[in-house]
């Protein structure tokens, strides 16, 4: 029997593509298609014409009363931070699990929320009980979480890449790491702003946010690294699609490319969405895009006590609707790759 | 009375950004367009269709002995590099000055070429004769000089930014520089190869020579900074022009924006073509686009101890053509914006 | 158990697309990749990095003797005209269906060959085995052949468009039709051309083969409309995929909107992969980018005795790699939209 | 001396082009730039990052009692329609030249303001004045002209192609002209709508207002045609600049390729913006793109009876700014090339 799904806020780049990965889920009964007041009661293919044929719902407002008529089993979020802020308790109440893609409980820090996120989060015992959703990493106990945080897509870039190497102690103690990301247009949402007009993008290319992008400090938490010594900038491609992280640290000491090639063997050999580029290849957007996967590489400075170190990934796939997908198969028992590869 | 010129290797995208400015400089005459044996005969508008109607001349050999028949005071070189480094003495020979977009005269160490560039060089007469084209830090030298080397695209991004806060001394001795560039597929030339097509560059973004960069001795060169401690990063952007660098430098000591926007100011104050921006702003490829302009900003991290430089530039502008233009009005004692703005 | 398909040209857009669609589909075992001598024994994932982690299969060469040993049913070509038709025959010897992407076995005036593809066809047979795979058409006699002539892109796109209306009796008898047709790049193939790069698609657009196009005549030939009244222009888009059809056509007598969308109603309704559009909404090429839909609409002109008919697909979905696995499906009594949906 | 100058709605796409043309012409002094009361004030450089450096102006509005105070000779228009409808008359009360970008003095028909621009129109005696700014055609009234109606881009790119082959009386009389037109999308303005994001075009065409575009009228108008015999279908490309129409026509008699040449060099021999395509090539947008010049193409049907006429420009450039400028010339005596190439 297929388990019932719904999704908020299905309007977006996010919504839209959990849809098409929900539709082509062997084990997912697509339910609840919930958007905004609005564009109650609108056929889902007349927000995204793209489904017309494809998908039949109509789309619903998540008001709690209904929640639990709805039979749902796992809801996922694809709404802004405060709105999944809101809808999270309500649907947990209704005895919902939850997939929320916001940021909206990923810090772990309560009085972070004030300062990055510009609301005042006072859910201390969700904050508590929600599950980063770093697959790889956190599967044991996103099997059984009722509520993951889904990690925000240049966190997920950028974390693959570190944590190996932060974790077999290779980077040197208080060093720098220095985060240059670079992210297609979808990544910043469906929200009608003047700087994201076509003719403002094409042939276009800026960072933006340096240093002060809320993604930071979720990076940091999740690495274990001092916020005071990690640089992120942001860049913003004329792209529809993906992010292409490059990474510089500073190594402990002198190490080989086979012994960095190591410490990613031992964390990733196995996993199937994490792919370790051999020889002269490097990541690039078009190898992972409408994919789950993460690509990495590396290389080392002249020196040999510094790395660079890239990842690429689809910012709508394995950051965000494809690892929240795959994240629900863990919860579920399912293989983790049902409906992805 | 105006200067006649000419243009070797006017098939190229550098070629075709130099004839649109030549065309619309007042004290230029575009005398002759040159190439390879097998566009010789050719008009300009069969080779770039856009410049019928706007330039007539047929496209020539550069072969020695017509160029004194030519009377040409100044050609442009934008030709390969080891073309480039056959034709300098044959052009300087025929008591013709020259600007050289190519790499051949710019590396000061002879040695460097066979390393970085695969050919042998065996002129270091020529060599020390060369003078880097950096109009804005070598115009005395430009304006007598009778072959500049004008400087690649990435080098020209890079080192304006660094070298106002690395002559001040506000950069840590021997501390790392991390440049992270991305470029616009026309600065790979225009040559035919299968990861430029279409099809494999819309929608992707990709870092290539990480590291073995053949502009990043350059660079060190006359930042006077050393190779080991150097660690230069291209991308490529899914666009048809411009450079954004962003580079990551370790300060002596903790500095303020306003100190490092003095020393900026000290340098490039009442220079045309660069320009501070200030507050909010940060540099972007639209703004630079079609320009000479070089577009630098900065911020500093957290900590205080680190600052980011951003720097934008059109390659085939201020990175190319532009600058050779710029030093050419030097060369001839012009106002060095004639044609430019 | 599975029905082992081997898929000939592995290292093209249309092959890829097609592996990406056998690999999702759950009755199909992607038995053999096969390429040109040059590729064979490459793993799939150096030609496409995309497919690392997903399909592990090695390239090998279509040589006749070998074929009978990889136990295959079907095979899919993706090659060019010539080396299909080449192909076609040894395939079938060895008892393997095909499905034919190129434009070999299309025509069955085999005299056409010669003018209109530039080789001598010497296959009258085949020609006429040959099934003409437009799904919706003709499935009665896709569903038992052996032998399929998978239509090219743009005549997909105009068939579908005009056959309703012109079997019904509506266009003007003789009067003339005219197909303006643009295409996205990879429609052109991965073939490396100059005028295919980057920097001369990007930011452009141009007609091209205007009126002389190969896929005339067989437009004509499946309409049953002289060619001498048929004018097909193509243009080329700055874009990976899609193909909008615009096509103007003179009624028999004027007609209101409600006859045309009844006579696409009676061909089309309940084919699951032709989208009638409704209201104000017209094709465009998101809404069928990565799918095997082919949306239609149209618009009566002032006087109402004209028609402007607009279709749109994906030119490797439908007009490619999708409609081919739809015949598959067909071909092997599945439902038609398996692995497509 | 130089002409004083002001442009009203500097803001826009087609402001900025006209700034910076302005900014290259030798006769020109750019003396004011206006645009609405919330941008009174804002520097230049701060609306378009591009210009720091080279315009120094500060926008003001353009307030009636101000006008005279600016001693300006001629205004350029770069307003919405209706705006320009009620900035027109003050204006030229102020004595002022103006030359109108908008669509607002264009059909001489006052009635169709109603249906085809939604608002009313009142001054017929301005109506009658303004002098339809297609320099080509128009010169000799242009030069005398106080106000001048620029035409559309749509327009000019149509017209350019058809008016030489109807004035020579080669189409069939009351036959049907049929106009498939494909722009970039700066044609649509500097507004921020959603279908206009980056996302929503990239990766996509599609045709819009098909038959009630109204811009037909405007053609149809200068062209002589009658406007049910007129079918104009425009589409939305995803790049900034350009548009290509692509027309077809019905002959009274078969003629030859060469008969058209003669009709099209009779009109346009000697005109330095319309370049009449010799040989294999065809109009592409990248040959005109940043260019005031209207490239042009034709080939012959199967039958004879039919031609198809290609036409190309830059909608800014030929299309918007760089017709006004090249009107601006001739109203002022100057060589029409003056600025433009």
């Amino acid at each position: 029997m297929k388990i019932r799904v719904g999704i908020v806020g299905v309007s977006g780049y996010a919504g839209l593509e959990l849809i098409k990965l929900v539709l082509q889920h062997p084990g997912i009964e697509f339910a609840a298609a919930m958007d905004a007041e609005e564009l109650g009661g609108k056929p889902l293919h007349d927000i995204h014409p793209r489904l017309k044929g494809a998908a039949s719902l109509t789309t619903v407002t998540p008001a709690a009363e209904r929640l639990s008529e709805l039979g749902l089993d796992t809801v996922f979020l694809c709404t802004p931070d405060k709105v999944s802020y809101d809808l999270v308790p309500k649907m947990m109440h209704s005895g919902i699990r939850v997939v929320d893609l916001s940021g909206s409980y990923r810090l772990k820090d309560m009085a972070s929320y004030s300062s990055w996120y510009g609301f005042q989060h006072a859910n201390p015992d969700l904050l508590k009980a929600a599950v980063y959703g770093l697959s790889e990493w956190n599967a044991k106990a996103i099997a059984s979480a009722n509520l993951i945080a889904n990690p925000g897509c240049y966190p997920t870039s950028v974390i693959l890449a570190l944590l190996p190497l932060i974790r077999a102690g290779m980077l040197e103690t208080g060093s720098d790491i220095l985060c240059d990301s670079k992210s297609g247009v979808t990544g910043a949402g469906r929200g009608v702003k003047p700087e994201l007009m076509f003719s403002e993008v094409t042939e276009n290319f800026r960072p933006y946010s340096p240093i002060t992008h809320r993604h930071a400090p979720e990076m940091c938490q999740e690495l274990g690294w001092d916020l005071d010594s990690f640089t992120f900038v942001p860049h913003l491609l004329p792209t529809n699609r993906g992010i292409i992280s490059t990474i510089y640290v500073q190594l402990q000491q002198p190490a080989s490319s086979a012994e960095i090639e190591a410490e990613y063997g031992k964390r990733y050999s196995g996993r199937p969405f994490v792919r370790i580029l051999e020889g002269a290849r490097l990541p690039e957007l078009r190898a992972v895009s409408h994919t789950n996967f993460c690509d990495i590489a590396w290389r080392l400075s002249r020196g040999g006590r510094r790395a660079v170190l890239f990842s690429a990934i689809d910012n709508l796939g394995k950051g965000a609707a494809g690892q929240a997908l795959q994240n629900f198969n863990i919860m579920h028992g399912l293989d983790e790759t049902t409906g992805l590869i």
